[in-house]
């Protein structure tokens, strides 16, 4: 039994709000459950310095929380001076993620900066933030189109995120808090619309798993995404 | 005529949602027209070194804003690893303030720390904060009175906060982004629910300003912090 | 009574030496009673990028406080590796009071910076780097035109600052340390020398001042800094 | 064909020198072909704050690669002043990996610290820091025994990792630059002695793998540590 | 022929200001030439973790230069957020140099913390502050003794320090920025007043050089050390 | 008696391993008895700011050493954020003494990085760091002209550096730890083949020390020396 009592296979139920905030090109609150990201895709001329003369585009991403996102107060890490090693892993997934839906040599030399902010955590925020970033994504590339900015929309297709895990033995979907603080398996996956895996990061916290349960998390989560998909494009819809 | 076609001593609309996320022991979402702050206060035993053992308790503030609540994407300062003289500036502003409303000596050895995050900016967010962050903290000591944390409820009384200034000679009450930066003159005032001054800070961005006009929006303020206090102390009722 | 003895609307004695050290445009060594900050203006061709071909000049200024300037030694900034916020919050407020003293397009692409290093504090010493700085940069200017390096001297006016503040229930004018650390409101003020406010920064650190106690605080402040103009203009003759 | 002429499933040749240096309690020079790691594990006793009074001990890791162990040189990360994301990725991967090979409550309050250095990069890094890591630390718990710091020893079992691929459309093992730096996908895996699975990262560099992709490179993953378990128990024989 | 005219041997006129400024337990300002320097000898009770409980005290030194006390200014480094290497290099010097003139066993737990902040600088700044601090230090131990902080006065001998270097082909003493800046080689000297060599920091510029000139350069710095210690006592008397 | 039982003028044995790795122009492993570092010097086109435009290239070093290269672990410079004085006083030693090896006017507009990386420590590292670099110059050197990136092989002279002291009231060459840690001098020299001295840095730990002593270590410097520049040149050859 799940503390939430959802079945294995069973989401949370997710809210996306595009248009959140009204500068960002792209700007999507996402909620899943009771964890909720901001995710903006904004747009700016220019790509870094190895990329200059290239003639293609880049893609970029930053995640934060707000310190108290959670349970207890995090510190602020502007005003520790560092991000967290956490926080870098998390952005450099993000960024890896969502360049795998973009065709960066239709970008022309601009540069897509995509920042989650964490308002709310309940579990499964790099997948929210991933999910909820391509949906800004999206937004942000159609304002390019129709700005003129690039004449062929970049996109190659959605992207979309989900955690798997093994909870007391059991493979099971979209872990929040209360299932991932006690996990003995917490995986990460991240896949296309055409059912192709981009970014796959599983941990063993307790023990150990087998390609068997292998197997059954990565059944979970093609069901899982594909749902997920759906609801991204009915929102963009 | 205003950008807004505000008369000069009309506020923007003002929307205070209390406990808009849920983890902290005082969360308020506050919009002054289009500008947002999610202000949290959260509640931890302990205060800082130079505190201890003095059997009162301390509360201090940090502020920030998402990389894209402006038109164009400002730099993440967790990643560039220090917040910008901006920054300590308004959150010190913030820390003083509210220290203003609360009884230190009845607080015991517990610190409260007030975050005001920024998700969308139009001018006022400094003063939309403090402003938000009042109302936190109410939620946040009536909080720590229902567990017994302290006995006697801090509070000493509200305080808010508004900008005033000089818009193309004549003095107007809540600048918005438009006015803000091509004002004269900018004023942040902070006043407690007696109309007690608590911090004044002024500007002249261009020329100077007199010890007349200082009068004039003087009296804008107290208008605006009047009807600033009864939202306030709606949204808590 | 005040602990000096002095009246309440009377300043301590200023004592200013023109070309204290001799690398500088401008060098001035200011003291206001005990307190005792070297003020240097330094001409640099060029401005910063956010400038570059706008054909005008720049001004900034940088504060800092000697380890031993204190009762009691503080860290050195140099070594924690970081500016405090109260050090940002005054070289702010030192940069943009300057700033309003000098024409910028007639600078040229120069920047002035303006440096404040408090040898000794005994209170007062964001504004008596304000006062001294304003003579610092005068000699800089001036060797600007005798050098050909700028054909209109920049210079719009004077400009000078001291601090009022409420002490046991009575308007003063410029505090001391002794004065400053048990006042009930403490308020740095910089006007130019006819008479019009640059910038106004009033802090209540114990309850709250009134309307009537800003308009005295004025007073003795209009008082204090047509005098201290006196001394920057007699010291410049 | 394989840039080295290897087949898919062949490791390259693995050296191990213990003792490599002579003060770390566990010091293991590792030769994965050209990539060259030097490991150590170091015993200190105490544990860090979260953990005191828990009766548990703590193993950490960081990683760090010699300015000149790659191509071209890249900048010294102590001189930089922060360790990239990427270094702070692999070395969170690393402690998680080696801590699940150690029972941390059979350690006692001490602390081992996992150094890993890269001396030469030849692909593959990260994995051969484990395997290697895994010796060193073999050594400084028999060494823990030996002095009697521990009663019983806390090691669960041999732990080893290896990277895995798809490359011109054909999984292959063991990974070296010149496969790594244009492979479409790009995995790295860490095993224990029972072929459980403890870490487990992909990523599709270029398009994206599908599940039978997945079980291919998973059958390639154990072949390869299967027999890494054999050269790290001969090297410790 | 020395640009200043000096004969090869002869030093610049020192001036001593002790009491400089007024809260530091010994305050310096020594004047070598046109260089200037404020040293300070700040007492606090306690000393460093590495000493805590083994009944000795501590003596550390910071150095700082005024951005502009060179011909063009310099970053303030507690801007740039860090001491160069050139900064932690002198006030390593500084430190050692000092704790050569003291009995820290007879120190108590305390820590006296020398703090050397060049005002204005040319030439022989590390030199002028091991001269003038070990001034500063004196006066620090005699205000300990008189205050009862420690019994006995831990002052083991006077120390001072003087530039020696070949300029143009002649070894020269007590060199200024014009032959600092062109000497083939330049050398700094610590002693005692019992001419014991307590540092020797040599750098040939330019080419080499031989014992010979080793030897004469060691001798000139005998000379200057010799009327620098009269100067110091003299102040001191 | 030498706790190693060398007599007085006795080296440590030294042996060089040049192409110790693969990718850098110079590579060497210096081991000089149980102390050992790999020294690197790489090859970059262009030269800093500094030099832009004036037709000569630039030498710099940076110095490290591994966390467990010491009988206890170190802190990683790398996550504390930054270097220790001490390592910016070795690399800037090390930089200053191999430009003393090389006419920068013949290098054309590229920058030689030197990186000496201590993997193993037992006193005189810096010494070590010096003239193992040295020789991984000359290979560095060499593969320049070799390529046509130089038409004239820059190198002036070799340079080697070995470390001489007081031990136990003895003047002794090439002190080891056990010697280091508590001699009552300590004195690092750098020297060219022709007996050219590049570098002198004594100190003494403990008291002082005299002019005969000074002369003493320079005999047995230059004697060591002597033999240490043999030892490259056979390296080399």
């Amino acid at each position: 039994m799940r503390p939430s009592g959802r079945t294995s296979n069973q989401l949370r139920p997710i809210q996306v709000t595009r248009q959140f905030t009204n500068h960002a090109e792209g700007s999507v609150l996402i909620e899943v459950g009771e964890t909720r990201v901001l995710c903006t895709a904004s747009v700016e001329a220019g790509v870094p310095r190895f990329l200059k003369g290239k003639n293609q585009g880049w893609l970029t991403a930053e995640y934060g929380m707000l310190p108290r996102a959670t349970h207890t107060r995090n510190s602020r890490e502007a005003a520790r001076g560092k991000q967290s090693g956490r926080t870098q892993e998390i952005q450099r997934l993000i960024g890896r993620s969502l360049r795998a839906a973009v065709d960066l040599s239709l970008l022309g030399e601009n540069t897509i900066t995509i920042d989650c902010d964490v308002l709310q955590a309940d579990g499964g925020t790099r997948t929210a933030s991933i999910t909820g970033a391509c949906i800004a994504l999206v937004d942000a590339l159609n304002a390019m189109v129709r700005k003129g900015t690039v004449k062929t929309n970049p996109l190659k297709h959605m992207i979309a995120a989900i955690s798997v895990g093994i909870y007391q033995g059991t493979p099971v979907l979209d872990l929040d808090y209360a299932e991932d603080s006690s996990a003995e398996t917490d995986m990460n996956i991240v896949m296309n619309e055409d059912k192709g895996i981009i970014e796959l990061q599983g941990t063993a916290e307790d023990g150990a798993f087998n390609a068997d349960e292998l197997n059954e998390m990565m059944q979970l989560a093609h069901h899982g995404i594909s749902e997920i998909i759906e609801i991204q494009k009915s929102a963009l819809s």
